[in-house]
């Protein structure tokens, strides 16, 4: 009888946490379709086919699922992130992995990710949990450069920090065109990117610059 | 008795053109200290010195007050921007003085001319206004830059489009940050911009490159 119930309880606990799982996922979901605005509580229980009351059972209010969600977003963005800056190659074929990141994984979110920023302006806890992963951002692609600088890919004397901030604020540029105009090519989007890294890292191959000079 | 009236009716206008003036530059200020949400009637009633009901005498509602304020915010900062491109000097000159314009006089205003893609993203109209704006500004930038590849001063195989765009991205993207972040050090992030403009126009003036290779 006990074993029963303790196994009752586990099912039940890991049913809960599949049912929150899906919440999750489908307010997720709900944002990248129609952006945040649109993450409704009845649009996320359409979505999930629930009642709103039964998502109540699961999260305390909006705020706190809302919360969830943003966490969510911000850990599947930064382990994209990792994924794509850890793959093995030259810094060449990482800025090409680090372009297919933005332009076809994130282009995709832009309307999340990108907008958690201005979306959460106002709200200081969340405006933190921004910064946190913007700073986590930054040190992936300075350990990246650093790396890379070890391999002797990069100029000895290149700033990583510096060049690191560049290629961020360049990139934050480029998504928040991307938001603004929906009529963009990405894939001419994409290219002026990996020239501007390039640049940036002083590896661009524009024609050798000793016979112009 | 006629030409008195015709007088008095100049007058009158006169008068009204000043109000109207006086009503929007209020309604910038207010925006420029608390941000596009706090410019509500009361508060540029309040600015003013006048009731609301007055306010309504000059403009038909709400709606058509934001629209010349925006028109009016856009005319500054591109006037502003032509103010310092067209300058005298070389393109190191020139992009101090675009430096110093965003790093000291938009810095002031980002809170609203930054945040006018984003507060109205939704607004077709007042967006239409924001992309002709920002086309205006590359188109400046990429005369900026003819000119200087004319003088001489960039490498002929550079490409003006693509470089003007890099720039525009890097610099929306160190905006956003500013408006993100009221703790940033405009003087590192000026510093860090100059460095990235000069970069991307491959006229950096880090050490020589080929004694490094």
């Amino acid at each position: 009888m006990i074993i029963r119930e303790i196994v009752m309880a586990r099912v039940n606990q890991e049913y809960r946490e599949g049912a929150r799982e899906r919440i999750i996922i489908a307010a997720i979901n709900v944002a990248i379709e129609k952006g945040w605005e649109a993450m409704t509580l009845e649009a996320i229980a359409q979505k999930v086919g629930v009642s709103i009351p039964a998502l109540y059972s699961y999260f305390r209010n909006r705020d706190a699922l809302e919360n969830e969600v943003v966490n969510r977003v911000i850990q599947i963005h930064l382990d994209e992130f990792i994924a794509a800056l850890s793959r093995d190659g030259d810094i060449h074929r990482i800025i090409q992995n680090y372009a297919d990141l933005i332009f076809i994984h994130q282009a995709r979110h832009v309307n999340i990710y990108s907008l958690l920023p201005i979306r959460f302006l106002n709200d200081p806890m969340m405006h933190g949990k921004v910064a946190d992963s913007m700073t986590a951002e930054l040190d992936l692609i300075s350990n990246c450069l650093t790396r890379a600088k070890s391999r002797g890919e990069l100029k000895k004397y290149l700033d990583v920090e510096e060049s690191a901030q560049l290629i961020s604020s360049l990139t934050a540029g480029i998504m928040l065109k991307l938001i603004f105009d929906s009529q963009i090519n990405e894939r001419i989007e994409r290219k002026r990117w990996i020239m501007g890294v390039e640049r940036i890292l002083l590896i661009s191959r524009d024609p050798d610059r000793a016979d112009v000079q």
